[in-house]
């Protein structure tokens, strides 16, 4: 998981977009980066940490321009350089480049990778935005308009990518035909353009009118004006539709965030009922979220059951993937370190525990036993995503499919394992109900209908 | 407002120091330190940062030892330097020597500096706490046994401290005669001894028995044991009895604390029911928080008010003191790097909006506006502590009397300047009635009776 | 002044670059950098500071490859940042690009570079090298190969340039018409080439056969071998013969290098040589040169006075140009902390002290107090260059003409306020007698004879 | 090996001791440290690295006050940490503390630490210095007057101390009753008093009156004036006389410096006529000293023998210890890096090469190889000093008795492994010739005669 942004039109596009990427920052924590572009030449700035701390007032000061893209990475496992940071910046022969940064997975990397190989485009890192940049600049270095190389790549490169194109003067969005990821975009009252990952981030630049970018759409900004171009006919004919990460709504997008024609709060809070639905004459004593996930989960489940949400569970925010490893000394340390409880508040009481997913299940059998230390009487766990059976291919962060705790024990097993009273997954009818147009999303981590097929041999 | 932490008895007790620092984080994000004890020599590492950066697995490493005290410090103005944090750590002739570490203010700092200097006892800060521990070292030098030293300590040094003191192998806690911070020990089940201004922080690190540390209470922990050392009789006949700061319960401590009799979830929760209490007949379609601190008086409210809560700000747990200055260019810029609002969920809505004190009065008024603007039709106000008067001299970081919006406008001009429907603060009487022991606490910010004489001309 | 390193063909190709780099640091200590090519990826570091700060071997590890170039870069004023260090790397659309690395200023950049932006190739420094680079990668995306690209180059660009430019798999080495800076180039025995701004360079590494690069020379090495191009007829008859500096044989290159077919060292012998040839019957007690830059100078006179050379001044190799700002709290301070004496050596004697120039006259003022204060009878400074009435507009810093001193005072008025008994200067006749080829020398310092226009309006 | 310095009575006594540090930089560039009193509280910085580097001017403007003592420190193995660095600080009960800074090397470590740690006297570190600090100390907490606890070190600690102390308003100098290590003192012509190792750090700061410390000697600076103690006479009827360490003229020492009664570069020469007394009808084509360190022995050599000095060999003075390790690509690599041959300079020449010692003798063959590579038809080794075969325990870093070369091979086996004509040492009658008063010197690393005994067991 990662998130863009894009400026176009303001003497300050460097601080604005260190604002938005800034509140798109729990997309993304390992690397962020910025291109900004004076009209003449494009320079960088990416590196390991916060937008805070890579993007002090000075460091802005040494990047004017007025057309910015950034990006914000999420950690993952051996490839934490700056290397493979974003964005990506391309000089040319002839004068100053073209600079790009994306969000999601591409399946077929490899394979386009090594035809790009095969042609002596080379590569700095295995980053999915450089070949995306790489891919463009060798349909341009052909002969090919910048739009017809965008369709090219459209064409051939399969995946989930929403992405900003920068050129010295010219800002591209595109996002891939089936729109597996969020962006939205709009202008200021002053007319500043702005594109992000996700809609929180164009509420803290004070963007008015927004509009989601369309599903292989291509928009152009640039001195004349926007330019959203049409679809490719051919292109979409074999695509469909829509196919959005149900999980962005489930949990990894900000509830202050609006996108695939939902607010996600809401959602969330429709879950959150659904699941209320079916527990009729449970009758607890309270709600209890995980936080700060699962809240608006739980606001719905709460508000349907006529129960308060009782904010039971305390989070640490200053938790950082990098503090002490745990160790066995202090009883369930590593959970203590992120979670608390407050006092005396669940002695004796049965608990309606609030979670967005099941993974691995190893946090959540720590959070309960917590829970149960604090005197809990009955704890019902009930989750707002169905069971996971199956890895994402498009930019979530899933463990492998021996790792998913749906795969190693029953359903049953699960729930003693985890010491809860009882469990319950939303079933896949109710998830659908709980959004508007449930054709238009992929579920794949849950049912295995896979919209493109995952990577196979040596894509995987 | 700063935090403390001890701990005796463990071959880990530097990372146990830390990782209770770490649950204290929210009482100080300046500078963090720690000393530690192997029983030969006191190591000190202090350093501007968050615990989890200047405490890597690393530098606790080369922190042995089995007594630790550390120290989370707040960012005041002007003093930010490695030289006024905590502890602070005195060699002595013969070997290694002592650390200390406080949280609280002293108000006659000045004089006894002053008096100290004239004994040829020099500083390397300004700092509080290396006051309190030269004052110490100042009278074991004259011959006199280190509990003695602290009892004439507390009979001369005024103000708030809720102090640890470290030789190389005895720890002592301490805590002046109105015990008006917070200060919790206890016991893990292997015997560990550790204290902490706040109870969540023993929670951490699953700390079993705990009680407070008594007004101008000594505890001494070494080899042999743990040892209370009983009241000093006269200097208790002139104090009278506890005024623990109301404060922590209103806003500073966590929730999931508890001390001064009290679980502080629990005094906000009754706040905000004694002001529902008030609010009959207002019908709001719902009630809003300011996130985090307002939470609790949020829930309580919403309960007695028979609405549910909601939860129509977001808050960005990313930002930190660091991060970009506002400029004019986005509107209400400085506020929407902290808080957001749900998409569509204010529009046409009468708000409840729970705040927990105001003191400038600015930052209230841009969340209103930023609500106004998300399309609410009224919006009620309503603040969980009296009108602040008064600055604190004992700990709390509040502007000066001129400052104070309550001392610039009557309060329905401030009304009218914030541009809410109605503003009500919790009374003084409800405010004493949320509490179990009403006497107990200091009320001075907001009624200005003092139980130590503010300071005054050098000493302000 | 910087200097210039290239290596193709060893697997440790970063690695020999920096020991070669390192025999050059006397060029340049303010930055350095390297660009490694891999034969896919040309990766490129360059940062402040020295090349055993820069490239340490975790650096080094982290270029692999076997094709190298590499710069130190001079301290000049206003321009000390990493954009303007060398090497320059241009990416292109269809892979990893060209770098660049020269040695020497250009006297038309302004011009040529005002015509590159009338085409729309913008700049990332204010650097020559990076000029030179934008310069041939435009002639290449206008369809011309390498080689012809450099000759538009030689014909278009005026001035000084010993450069090095690698592609991926290719090294070229390309030097000025006038072949104004050194640059020599050879094999190791097992077939490594390796081309330097000086010979020393080349002896580190053990580079048996060698020759200097020819004037408007070009020398391509691939992978099949080395091809040095014919000089381009036309270009070669408007430009006639060598002009190189002087100034590399007096002062700036090192003693143990040999270039425009003299050892460096040797042609220093023959100037001290024909300086004492001029002072017969003197009889000094002794020859003092300033060390190290006239030691050998020193020898010359030494050996041809018949009296042994003096090592009378010490001067501390730590100093460096980032040490402690001078105050006038101690007597000329700033030239004692780079130079002493030996005590009690000079008392009464009769000194001949040697210096390689005079520039600005302050820095001789202050060693000749230093040696006065030490107690010798007589001094009688003896220049191994003529006055310097001219400044420098191929690479050499030289002040602005107002601050040559030989421009502010006549000759008897600079040996009366530096304070010695007799001032010569070794004549432009017998400077021309120190070298082999005197016609093949720019002394544009001393006469004004400049070989190429000097900048003027705007270029200045 | 390490440097000290002191300044009393300036109140830019940081600045001025950073200027002495810097001209003592060659006896220790791992670390340096400074403690600088301002009257009320002493301050410390120290760090890795080289004075310029630790001592910017902004690190300087944090020091106030007029008195500062400070100390380079020498790379040696396991050891290299800040902990270990001088000066040492103590602060006091009572207010700011002490300061100590030493050169040299204590015989009874280990049995004085065991006894202060047996009176509960810990340590911080392991080095020499803070043993010193702490016995002083300890004494005076014991309540002796600092020149008794001073008295009474030199009574019991063993070995070579050059050593300055703070307090917060006197400096004190001493040394150890054998007068080891050099130490010289002077005065400002404004009433400066500053002590250093070497008395070029004095001529740095135009420091004009000056003698050495005596042997066992204890000087007191303060407010009130200079007060030279008069030696123990008990302490001084035990020991007789000086055993000035015969290395510092040889090799350590710089050759501006006078100490021992005896300008340095004065008895490098004398040592290198000596040298050519015994080399009548040699006929050499060219004297070469290995650079710098035997320059001066090289000048009385050739003076001697009515040959000119040559600077064939050409070093490169940017080298420090951490630059690239070598490996074998390159012949003579490692010795490549440092030194190199003037070219052609060599070829078909009888030379006599001059070195100051030989200890492993592994850089001398690697020299030789360079030279005989160069051309040259014959070369005679000369050293300015005998062979080494004892270890130093006082101060100097030999290597182990076994690995001394001297004690491996016969010297001539050592003549035909080093590839020479011949080799001569200077013979112990030579040696002791050279200087005045040869019955001051320790001699013992060549003929085992220690005047102190050598460490044993634990101690070694």
């Amino acid at each position: 998981m990662c998130g863009i942004l894009g400026v176009f039109g303001s003497p300050e596009a460097a601080r604005m977009a260190a604002l938005g990427m800034f509140a798109e920052q729990h997309r993304g924590q390992e690397s962020c980066g910025m291109a900004v572009s004076d009209g003449r030449v494009i320079r960088l700035r990416k590196k390991m940490g916060l937008v805070k701390e890579v993007f002090s007032d000075e460091a802005l000061a040494e990047l004017p321009g007025s057309l910015a893209i950034g990006h914000v990475r999420y950690p993952t496992k051996g490839s934490a350089t700056a290397w493979n940071s974003q964005p990506h910046l391309l000089e040319t022969l002839s004068g100053p480049g073209f600079a790009l940064a994306s969000n999601g997975d591409l399946v077929n990397y490899s394979s386009v990778r090594a035809k790009l190989e095969a042609q002596n485009v080379y590569f700095n890192s295995d980053n999915d935005g450089e070949l995306l940049l790489r891919y463009i600049a060798l349909q341009m270095q052909e002969g090919h308009e910048i739009i017809d190389a965008i369709r090219s790549l459209m064409r051939e490169i399969k995946g989930a990518y929403s992405s900003v194109f920068a050129t010295r003067d010219e800002l591209y969005m595109f996002r891939d035909p089936l729109s597996i990821r969020p962006m939205t975009w709009g202008k200021t009252a002053s007319g500043v353009v702005v594109v992000a990952s996700e809609s929180c981030a164009l509420d803290t630049l004070d963007v008015q009118e927004r509009q989601e970018v369309p599903a292989a759409g291509i928009i152009r900004v640039n001195s004349k004006g926007i330019t959203i171009i049409e679809n490719d006919p051919d292109l979409y004919r074999n695509i469909g539709s829509d196919r959005h990460c149900i999980f962005e709504h489930i949990y990894f997008s900000r509830p202050d965030s609006h996108h695939f024609g939902e607010d996600v709060f809401a959602v969330r809070q429709k879950i959150g009922a659904l699941l209320a639905a079916d527990d009729a004459g449970l009758d607890p004593d309270c709600i209890v979220p995980v936080p700060d996930s699962s809240n608006f989960i739980g606001l719905g489940y709460a508000a349907r059951m006529g129960v308060p949400l009782s904010l039971g569970l305390i989070r640490n925010h200053y938790i950082g993937r990098t503090f002490i490893k745990p160790e066995q000394t202090i009883r369930d340390e590593s959970v203590r370190q992120k979670f608390n409880v407050l006092p005396h508040f669940f002695e004796g009481k049965k608990i309606v525990l609030i979670d967005d997913s099941i993974v691995r299940g190893t946090t959540i059998r720590k959070i309960v036993k917590l829970i149960k230390a604090a005197g809990a009487s009955e704890i019902h766990l009930r989750i707002g995503s169905p069971q996971v059976f199956h890895p994402c291919y498009y930019g979530i962060d899933t463990p492998s499919t021996a790792e998913l705790v749906a795969n190693r024990y029953p359903l049953e097993e699960i729930r003693s394992r985890t010491e809860v009273d009882s469990l319950k997954h939303i079933s896949m009818a109710d998830l659908r109900n709980a959004v508007q147009n449930p054709e238009s999303y992929c579920y794949a981590c849950f049912n295995g209908d896979y919209p493109l097929p995952p990577k196979t041999g040596s894509e995987a």
